[in-house]
């Protein structure tokens, strides 16, 4: 697997912990946008890995879910050896 | 504490335990830069919580630094409520 598919997977992986975690919380796109700075429609976004976030935008997530940022990093993942 | 400090004090804390993390491992910039594909001058910034990173430089930083992401943000962090 070559390094970018890697950080596309590591992207995805992201997209949906954040999924899980407002599953979870029994929270909507909307409600969890009406909690932090972000647009529903860019979280849909980020649930399917399709948006290389800012660190600023993990800070609001973490906010919006109520958890600490590094719960949001919680999976598992494993470098390839290059 | 407004919205903007809370968002700067989580880059830099992001920061510190970066450099924390890369001094644990006895590595320079130089030597850290040359296991992912970060610049070191790069890297200097990220240390100074200058730079809003994405996911992808976080991935970077990772694999630079053998440890799993969430580590990276495995730091004392509390939301101000507004």
């Amino acid at each position: 697997m070559n390094e970018n598919t890697n950080k596309v997977q590591f992207q995805q992986l992201f997209g949906t912990k954040i999924k899980e975690l407002r599953k979870l919380k029994k929270l909507s796109l909307r409600q969890l946008s009406q909690r932090c700075n972000l647009d529903y429609s860019d979280i849909a976004k980020y649930e399917k890995g399709e948006v290389n976030i800012q660190l600023s935008t993990v800070f609001e997530l973490s906010k919006g879910l109520e958890v600490h940022p590094k719960v949001l990093f919680d999976f598992d993942f494993l470098f390839n050896a290059d």
